[in-house]
């Protein structure tokens, strides 16, 4: 991988941003982390519910469910506050569909029984990787609410299959970087996320042409990056579960 | 005021609870201000817009305007996400409409000139006087907002004639006492939001009968304990603002 | 009290606009009262449901809520049909909340059993002041409601305690006067609006500061005022129920 | 036509209910007339605005419009309040589109120039057939504003080129009727509505089978009815507007 | 009848346009006909659902609803999409309660038994005369529907009364004309829509004055051609479904 | 490849379902192509419109945007109306972003001038594939509007840089499959959507774990898959546009 530093921030190209992964963030939450990626802050909450959606009930299944915000000034320009408008937008909704369908595939529904977990990501403050640091954040708190239904005796079996977390690459002036901030996001000729285990499997591949189309050794060029990346957030989410003794 | 510890926080009756006003939280908004009154956070920021709203345009006054949230598990028991659900509450609306009534009430808005200020305060975490919270830290970052106008001339005339800020207060077990948490609020007689001035001047009285009607001379002790809460809030936004030396 | 008229409408400063107070306006509801604050018109129609909210369900008690709206053309500036625009307004929303607080204030939700009734409160003609004449109308339009509920074996014990009434006062040109009209109240330095039992409780306070800060020694003139006005709206309140012999 | 008096009510099967249009009900509006035919009373007031609809702008031609609402218990069964339901019903924005059409085929919209009247029709209390006294007393307030922006100047050349009026007519127990009040209008085989000018000519026929289809004639008899209706409608119409000397 | 071709497309005026009714044009829905009134093509979907409405449920009869679409581009002037802009017309809700309404009225529902036939009306392209074509369209998904109910032995007796289908008629340039297309509907003085069945009966009629008042013999000419239109569609409507042998 | 008929339709892995592309298949649209991929149906329209949305008026480039929708009973289960129920679903909004981004990846917008086109892509029956039928139809439909916008003169230089094309396909049973139709798409343990260049360019790559991880390897089948697909979809659209001579 390069090491010249030609991006804005004076990252290497497979260098991320400083991450923190900070647990115990609401006082009422079964679940909870303040996933900072740089000047990126997304709040993951995680609410045990006892009902399941009710399409699902009797099946003894569980479910695990996703919302998404962004506070209006979490950006430079200020956006419209969504319950004001009367409408989440597009993004918004594709996006909590992301991290929600990326946490169920972790997931052993059945070793769930009939409870339902809802992630909610907030976004404080915005600079890039919003959804990636929300992913990443959210199985956090998934975590530690799985640990609580299993001290109360709610469910027996552990039910999380593999550690998951998320990073955005991107091709920028010809060259393919790691975890874009807003800044390169915006001139990028091509972005992507990836969703990935701990285990090295693939669950989501999102990758766009935005000024000019892109090539298969891109993709993968941005893939390995991804590996890189993911490897540094399982460390970091073990270390905030506490699990790197 | 008595002393006698009956309140479930072991506070004595005219005791706040820890209050702290940190500013800087957001590196976009012209001014930020994370108050916490003990377990309650709200996250207030300052947006200076350069439009005024259509009716206004042309007047050369400017206006000032909040907007209030609350994240979905800010609460004990998760709401519902009020983008998802398509419509903000009429408590929301209310609380908006109260925060923005109050600031603009310290603003002289020729001063401003044709500028508006949003403040939106979106609550973190809740226990009990999100919006009082909302409003003490509202001015902060307002006051932020304002010299950074001064700074780039866009100001002349310091536009706040006088610090605001806000407590609660209530009858609880028929003891007038002093920034109600969560556990008091449900269970009050009456309670109480007091909008007050650095010079002792009224802008809003909001008292309400919860269980029992309540006394004329009641309503004047619960405003004696709001007279000191408010001034020990005043010393923390003065300090917030670097203007104790 | 002052008598000099300053006021426009050559009222004296503790003076109330004509009142009436018109039972029997509607032929299907179980009360209804028409009240009128001089050219503020406000029709309060109570209906009894027999079912009270679903998370009430089970709990033996009863429930009283509140609707408000107003005519497009209640005002001299023809408003947007609330229902064509798709949603409730802040203040809509903010004043159908005070309306049912006020009434379930002076009522006993216990023994009226497991029955809702509706308050419906629609301005036909505004003139300042509709949410004071429209509680001070629902509570003749609930008291009927009650009696009706009693006729038919419904309910046993009386279910209202005290009666409620409301009126609103200010501060214009430095005077605090009784029963703002909209001229008046456009241009009252500080308003506010009182809800006060027969008995002299107080069930809600809400003081605003329009123009400038007020005081304490205001306020209590202010509520004094209404003292007066209420006394005066509770005797007819009573002749329009009859129960004045 | 037949006089047996086999209807609910008593009525000859060509007899309306008694029919009264009163006007100056509201102190704003530049029209209002109160339509009662028996127990339905229509609220209808109309409103000058400055403003045509954007689509309209620089023809020289004016615009009629019409908002139509009920309030909440103007029926047996109280109703939901639209606003806040936070749409309008199919039903609803059926008739108010039939209001508008049918006041504006009687308008020489080039003799309003750029002004627009809008026609508020509110049901305070429904009984059957509010569409028809909708239609009808918005011609009397419709009357009203044109002679105002007469007497202002802003109009030159009378604007309204004949009366209208509406009326309901039935097949009830296989006899047509005239003005069907609500039992009638819940057991009719067919129903019909119909718009019809001063001098004779149709504007709108509605007619609709219910429980079983209906034949021509009896189609025929029904406009027979309406005519009759009609004429009486518009004598009162004459009087309402002080031209019956 | 005259047959001078004095219409835009050379049509006579009591001659339709080349009418189709094309089956099995779906491979789910129950019953499905693609009808083309010449370039007005509406696609006509039946859907069965076991479930009637919830206030409908425990009296044994089944239920017709109907729904009305139209694509974006199916006019020459691209309309809104309307499930972006949030809210169904009052144009189209209108649309879909007469279809509803019209093929209600030849069903037995008794017959039925507790089922819910929906009836989806999409406008693929429109020149005039939609809900008209919806409407004779509709009845042959429906009798579909039913020939599946009764296959399935999910109904016994035959639950349609009679076939219905419907025809606009209009004058235009002072001469009644059957079937208009959007070149004649946007210049006729009046237009009407009639709905009828095979057997002659009358189920609905509109008829409104575009540009003048109409008469009564305009009424009944365009009464008379509707008559002629709605006999050739029933013939087409029986070879559709197979039963003209 | 391999050829084993393992799949439900007897298909081999790497043939797609028969493709038709049929366009004059709308008489106003500016460009119109029935893209069929089996028993998925999607009509694809493009509209010229003369306007920009305001944020990009005085640039001089042009817009592509897109419109998704399906009908009710498009497929097995019939859903809601999306009109009806007010508002987009989160799918439909994914899916028309992702048709807007992928056609404007070939259009050069400043070849195009102040013009917007825009496709609507509306769902008639759908088998699986429906965003990957509604994008390769659109390019159709938009070189359409394209040679349009030539032939009056509106644009000189062709605006379109590549065609574009897309397909989906997907793990199912452990075998790497071309264009997943509905059961397949249900039952596979990942799918992906291909969006391709006619040149071989990558310009959206979404693929998604169903019930299993899925390894690059597998991405990489699957993409080797979908070059095929495109291929062949490329001709077809060659054809249908008349360039295939």
């Amino acid at each position: 991988m390069c090491a010249t530093p030609v991006r804005p921030s004076g990252r290497a190209a497979d260098q991320m941003r400083p991450i923190s992964l900070e647990t115990g963030v609401n006082k009422y939450a079964e679940g909870s982390c303040l996933a900072r990626f740089g000047d990126t802050h997304v709040l993951c909450l995680a609410s045990v519910d006892d009902r399941v959606p009710s399409w699902m009930k009797g099946r003894g299944r569980g479910w695990v469910t996703a919302g998404y915000g962004m506070l209006p000034r979490a950006t430079d320009d200020r956006g419209d506050r969504e319950a004001a408008r009367g409408r989440q937008s597009g993004r918004t909704q594709e996006i909590q569909r992301l991290i929600g369908r990326s946490l169920r595939a972790v997931t052993r529904l059945e070793a769930l029984g009939e409870v339902q977990i809802k992630l909610d990501c907030d976004v404080l403050q915005a600079d890039g990787g919003t959804r990636t640091a929300a992913i990443t954040g959210a199985y956090v708190a998934l975590a530690q609410a799985c640990r609580h239904l299993q001290a109360i005796g709610r469910v027996k079996a552990w039910p999380l299959a593999d550690p998951v977390a998320a990073i955005s690459c991107g091709i920028v002036r010809g060259q393919p970087v790691l975890d874009l901030d807003y800044a390169e996001d915006s001139s990028a000729d091509a972005d992507a996320n990836f969703v990935l285990t701990g285990s090295g499997g693939l669950i989501e591949v999102q990758a766009t042409a935005e000024g000019a189309v892109f090539q298969e050794s891109e993709l993968l060029a941005l893939l390995a990056l991804a590996r890189k990346g993911v490897g540094e957030l399982n460390a970091l989410q073990a270390r905030a579960l506490g699990e790197d003794a």
